[in-house]
C-alpha cells in the first residue's frame, strides 16, 4: 500500500479568490490555469499501514504545520473513503523548486499527494475525483491534476461533487507558449491566500462586481486556448490580474502585493507590446510581485530583455507541461 | 477692471474620478475636500480692457500651455456673459507652492482665477456662481472657491447650473486637524487626471460598481466632519481612496500611481492605528504616489515619526484654510 507521484504547480489565467466553503474549498468562481512543465515538481510518497496510529506529513525533510497536516488529513480521508480503507498514512513530499523561485507549491503538493494516496490505496480514481480530492487540500491543486490547460468548474452542490477541474486543451496544444516567472522579491507574502481571500469577500465593495465579470473572462480565455490566439489571450489574461489586484487593494485593510518591480514589468509588457504593434507578451501576477508572463518561443529573447534589470532578481521558463502522474 | 485674488488647493477626501461632460467639467459623482491654509497658494491678477486683442495668460512667468488657455477662456467667458462685458483678460498667475510639492495647482489656480475675474468685472456673484465659473476651469476648482470642507454636488442639469460646492464646515470648525503631505517623487505623472478619468471610465468594469458606494461614502464624511469625529472619518477616508486606485489598476492599461513608499506610508497608518488602538492617522492619494495623512495636532509627532523614512523626500504639515478671496 506504497506508491509515489509526481505534480508541477500551475499559473492561473483566471484567478481562484474567494471561497463559498472554506473547509472544502469551494471558489466562489471558475477558474483557468496552464499546468508548468519541468523543472518545478512536488515528489510525494504515501504508505498506508495499520501499523500508523496517526497520519504523518515530511515536507523538504521537515515536519508539516498544523494547516498543512488539517489539508492533507482531508485529501486523505476522501480516499480512504472512496476505498473504504481506515488506515493511517505516512506521507513523505518532496519539492524540486528552487527556494523563493516565486512559485506556490501548494498547488503541486496536493496534487501530487491525491495521486500518489490513490494508488497506494489502490484506487483507480478518474481525473474528477482525484481533482476533487486534490481541491480539498488546496483549491488550486485540483487544476495541477490536468495536464497543459485546466478549468476549474466552481460547480453549485454544497458537497463539492460538481466542483473539480477539466481539461481546456493538453500539454501538446500549444509546444510554442512559454511562461517567464520573473522573481522580483525573496521576501514571504505579506498575507497568506486563506486570510486574504476571505478579508476580500468580506470587506471589498467591488468584488461582487468582479464576480460578475468571471463568466465572459472565462469563455473567452478558454476560446483562445483552443484557437491558440495570443492577441485575443494575454489581453484577457493581464486585465484579468489587473482586475483580481484592483479587489485586493479595494479590501479591508488593504492587500497590496505589487512593488515597483512589479509595476515597471508592466509597464515594459505593455511598451514592448505596443512597440511591436501586437501582442507578443502578457503578465499575470498571483498573491505575491512575481511576474508570470506569457509569450511564445520566438519571442523569448525579446522579452526576456524587456522585462530584465533593476529589482529583478531572476528568470526561469517554463511551458506547459503533464498534470499529476505515478512514478 | 483689475482685480487680484488668491485661492489654495484641496485634498479630496472623497475623490473627483470620472466626467460626465468634459467640457463642462461635470463629474459623476459628488465629491468632498478640505481647503488647506497658508503656505501654498495661487495668486492671480485679472485685467479686462477693450485694448486687448485676445486673453493672455502667465503661469509662474510662463505662457500658458493650449489646454490651460481653453480652460481658462471657459473661465472668463461664464463670467463674461455674467457681466454682460466683451472685454479681453491679461491673466498673471504665481504659485507659492515649492515645486514638485505633489500638490496639484489647478484647483487653487483656477479658483483664484474666477475670483479675481469676478471682480475686475465687477460682479458679486454667490459662492455658486464663483464655485459653477472655476469648475469650468478644472473640476477640484469647485472647491477650492470654499473655505474648510467642500461638498462639490455633482447635480444633474445638462448645463451644470446645479453642479457646484457648498461648504460643510468652515475652517474654524476642526481647528486641531492636520494635513500632512508626504512627498514620495517627484517624477512627473505617468498619465494626466483628464486622460485617466476617460480611461477609467471607457474601461474598468469595477467602475460603475465603484459609484454605486458613493452617496453613502458622502454621507458618513459629511456627518464626520460635522462631528470631528476621527473614528469615523478616518477609515472612511482610507477606504474611498484604496477604491479609487482599485479602479485605476482595473482600468486598460493599468493606471498605477502608487509606489513602494507608497505602500510603505499605507502599512505605517495602519500598524501606527494599530498600536495606538485607536485611529488617530488616514491616507488619502490622488492621481500620484504622494502621501496625504490627515491627523490632529497632538499626534502630529508620532504620525510624522511613523511615516519618515526611506524615500519620503519632504513633509508639510497644513490646516484647513479659507476659500478663494480678493486681495
Amino acid at each position: 500500500m506504497k506508491a509515489r507521484a509526481t505534480a508541477s504547480p500551475n499559473i492561473a489565467l483566471v484567478k481562484y479568490w474567494g471561497k463559498r466553503d472554506s473547509q472544502l474549498k469551494l471558489p466562489l468562481n471558475d477558474s483557468i490555469s496552464v499546468t508548468l512543465a519541468g523543472d518545478f515538481q512536488s515528489r510525494t510518497t504515501v504508505e498506508f499501514s495499520e501499523d500508523y496510529a496517526q497520519d504523518s506529513l515530511l515536507l523538504d525533510g521537515v515536519e508539516a504545520s498544523e494547516k498543512e497536516m488539517q489539508n492533507s488529513f482531508l485529501v486523505l480521508d476522501y480516499l480512504r473513503k472512496l476505498a473504504a480503507v481506515d488506515f493511517r498514512a505516512s506521507v513523505v513530499s518532496q519539492n524540486t523548486f528552487p527556494k523563493g523561485v516565486g512559485i506556490a507549491s501548494s498547488s503541486s503538493g496536493y496534487a501530487a499527494l491525491a495521486a500518489a494516496a490513490s494508488a497506494a490505496l489502490g484506487l483507480k480514481p478518474d481525473a474528477r475525483q482525484l481533482s476533487i480530492a486534490a481541491r480539498l487540500g488546496s483549491g488550486s491543486a485540483s487544476r495541477s491534476i490536468i495536464g497543459g490547460f485546466a478549468h476549474w468548474k466552481a460547480g453549485s452542490m454544497d458537497d463539492g461533487s460538481d466542483s473539480f477541474a477539466v481539461q481546456i486543451a493538453d500539454e501538446n496544444h500549444w509546444p510554442e507558449l512559454r511562461i517567464v516567472t520573473a522573481i522580483t522579491s525573496a521576501e514571504p507574502k505579506i498575507i497568506g491566500s486563506t486570510e486574504g481571500m476571505k478579508r476580500t469577500v468580506e470587506t471589498s465593495a467591488l468584488f461582487r462586481q468582479r464576480l460578475s465579470t468571471i463568466p465572459a473572462k472565462v469563455e473567452g480565455i478558454r476560446q483562445a486556448i483552443l484557437g491558440k490566439n495570443m492577441h485575443s489571450l494575454l489581453p484577457a489574461v493581464m486585465a484579468e490580474s489587473n482586475s483580481l489586484h484592483a479587489v485586493m487593494l479595494d479590501s479591508w485593510p488593504p492587500i497590496i502585493y505589487l512593488n515597483d518591480t512589479s509595476k515597471r514589468i508592466i509597464a515594459a509588457v505593455h511598451e514592448l507590446n505596443d512597440a511591436s504593434g501586437e501582442i507578443i507578451a502578457g503578465y499575470t501576477f498571483d498573491a505575491g510581485p512575481n511576474a508570470h508572463i506569457l509569450t511564445e518561443q520566438k519571442y523569448l529573447h525579446e522579452v526576456e530583455k524587456a522585462i530584465k534589470g533593476e529589482g529583478v532578481k531572476s528568470l526561469h521558463v517554463s511551458r506547459p507541461g503533464e498534470g499529476s502522474r505515478i512514478l
